[in-house]
């Protein structure tokens, strides 16, 4: 169960890609040659349309991996002389209470246990209760857990108070719509190894140009300066600093062939599929998912380790290795869990055949979990 | 005169590479598996090897262009309570003066002319003038003019007034030494899609770890802590934060096949031939260095717009490129210029045959430079 010799990746990114992204890269291209310029114009209308926005709203793709881009967005967007709401409840969250931090912005934190999610209300009392809170961050999906939080009722909750919403849609963009109602927000980050399924080593920004203009010199840095790395886009189509052309040739690829499935609605329909055949699969060997079904994302889910004598994650991990699969340890800081991951170049016969490797594991080392289960 | 549909790129990156280089990314990685970790132990060893330095230095990749990599060393190394000294004959060092205003770190510029270097005693003087400029930051290769500094007096200069040296050697970095004496320094910044001839995506320094240890606690970011991202390696072998993985296996195929060629002394001797073969010829057409030979880095040559009617950059540049050549524009503020490179994966014979290229274009110009220059 490899691809051109490679297992598959059950991980939340890097992820298994398809042949033709990776074909993609067969090329070399001069950064600020028409053709490249071209490309670029190209992969940032795929990623506003990817969002649903139109001409109000800007795509703005920065080099590094999703935090770089998250970095960025706080970076750009933070007022440094207001405050932010951040939105915590896994590793994600409390990283960007690091990020706050070292540029010197003041952040509060409403964090909760890991495998719950933020009551909008709680949002709203605090955004009251403190009028210098001029931004709320919000992680869409957060793979800590896997857990999907309400952004559109949060968002609501934002817009009530007349502040603003940055959303870390890193796990999630490209596969889950923001809410079931339409989510009105400043700025969104994610990256190309995702749901969009690229090749890492490219964030972006998808923001409100308004705001994004409005932002011109808060950035305390200059390699993130989302303004200033849309102004060169705006200005002449070329990058500021060496774009990453093999990459981004390889996203292009992977925005046109996440469009010919369907877009965000035909992406996500295949992950919920994978991830009901996953779950369905590991309980009926007896492994139990941390996260009740109803706040489960469809990216990566997160499942007890069994605390069965005879039962190991690394010998989990290599037998599942030697059959093809790459699962991921867990993040989780109150429990011993492991993640397989749902997202990438992989289908419901893919996810059959994982249950299968971890159940061939689990009879190489003699344990059955259905009996510890009963 | 096209490799795999591609025209030859004759910029400073990114540049062209080998087939076998670009094969390298058909494959997909997970970025905590055994097989990646090996991959980035092996990237950072070669690294340090490639600088000919022993156990007390350290490399450590970072993700994104060259100029995330000279951001991240400046903001690390940088103390947040000295001065720092920045020699400027080009756009890169004044880069790096906007580098240190966005972080809050007190930078002098000690500029010269694009086309001169900077003055070793002068270094020193200021240096002495001035007791606070704990650091001094030396560009080895400015590609704005192609011009060499000349970083091993400067790192004499520096030694001897007890400061600490950190060079920006991007362009040369696998070509070039740093001079023909040993120079003494705490960093040094460059990438992967230069003289290793990896593809973009990807910087690195290269430093004495007793200095990235005294570093920790001053980045005043997160994704571009060298200090941090340091740790991360050290602790597990793997990448704090998701690494482009198909670029760094570009790179450390690039990395094996420099090499194979004899490292820093065979790639270099390999660009000399090249910049000779590209100067005598474009000489030979008409066209004017703007660099005196002696100051002239291997890497690109900067030449003169000619002022001459029916003469036209667009057009050379439009008929190189249909004859299967990318050139660059130029970059110097004081005169019109264009600029060809020499590095990647191209011999005297890509370089002869870019220079009759550079004839075709004139002649379908009707213009001879030759009879201008008389």
């Amino acid at each position: 169960m490899t691809r051109n010799g490679d297992p598959l990746l059950l991980t939340p990114g890097p992820l298994t890609t398809t042949e033709t992204v990776k074909q993609a890269m067969l090329h070399d291209w001069g950064s600020r040659d028409e053709a490249f310029i071209a490309m670029t114009a190209e992969v940032r209308d795929r990623l506003r349309a990817a969002a649903g926005q139109g001409e109000d709203f800007t795509a703005v793709p920065i080099q590094g991996s999703g935090t770089f881009a998250v970095e960025a967005m706080l970076g750009t967007f933070l007022d440094p002389d207001a405050g932010v709401l951040i939105l915590v409840n896994g590793a994600y969250g409390r990283r960007m209470i690091e990020i706050c931090r070292r540029l010197g912005r003041r952040a509060e934190a409403y964090e909760v246990a890991e495998t719950e999610v933020h009551d909008p209300a709680e949002v709203a009392r605090r955004l009251a209760a403190d009028p210098s809170l001029a931004h709320v961050v919000a992680i869409q999906c957060e793979t800590t857990s896997g857990i999907l939080n309400p952004v559109a009722e949060i968002g609501e909750a934002v817009a009530t108070a007349g502040r603003r919403l940055l959303i870390d849609a890193m796990s999630g963009f490209g596969a889950i719509p923001l809410g079931s109602i339409p989510v009105s927000y400043d700025a969104l980050a994610a990256s190309s190894n995702k749901c969009i399924q690229g090749v890492p080593g490219l964030g972006f920004v998808i923001c409100r140009t308004a705001a994004l203009q409005a932002a011109k010199g808060h950035a305390p840095f200059l390699s993130l300066d989302l303004h200033d790395q849309w102004r060169g886009f705006e200005g002449n189509g070329q990058w500021r600093y060496t774009p990453p052309t093999q990459v981004l040739a390889a996203f292009r690829q992977a925005l046109r062939e996440h469009a010919d499935e369907g877009g965000v609605a035909g992406r996500g329909e295949r992950y919920r599929r994978n991830c009901a055949v996953l779950v369905e699969g590991m309980k009926g060997l007896g492994f139990e998912p941390l996260l009740p079904a109803a706040v489960q994302a469809p990216i990566i889910v997160t499942f007890r380790t069994p605390d069965l004598s005879g039962f190991s994650f690394d010998t989990l991990y290599e037998g599942m290795k030697d059959r093809g699969f790459v699962i991921y340890p867990g993040k989780i800081t109150e429990a011993e869990t492991f993640r397989i991951g749902c997202i990438g170049d992989l289908d419901e016969s893919d996810m059959r055949a994982a249950v299968a490797a971890a159940a061939a594991a689990l009879a190489d080392m003699g344990v059955d979990l259905r009996g510890a289960a009963a």
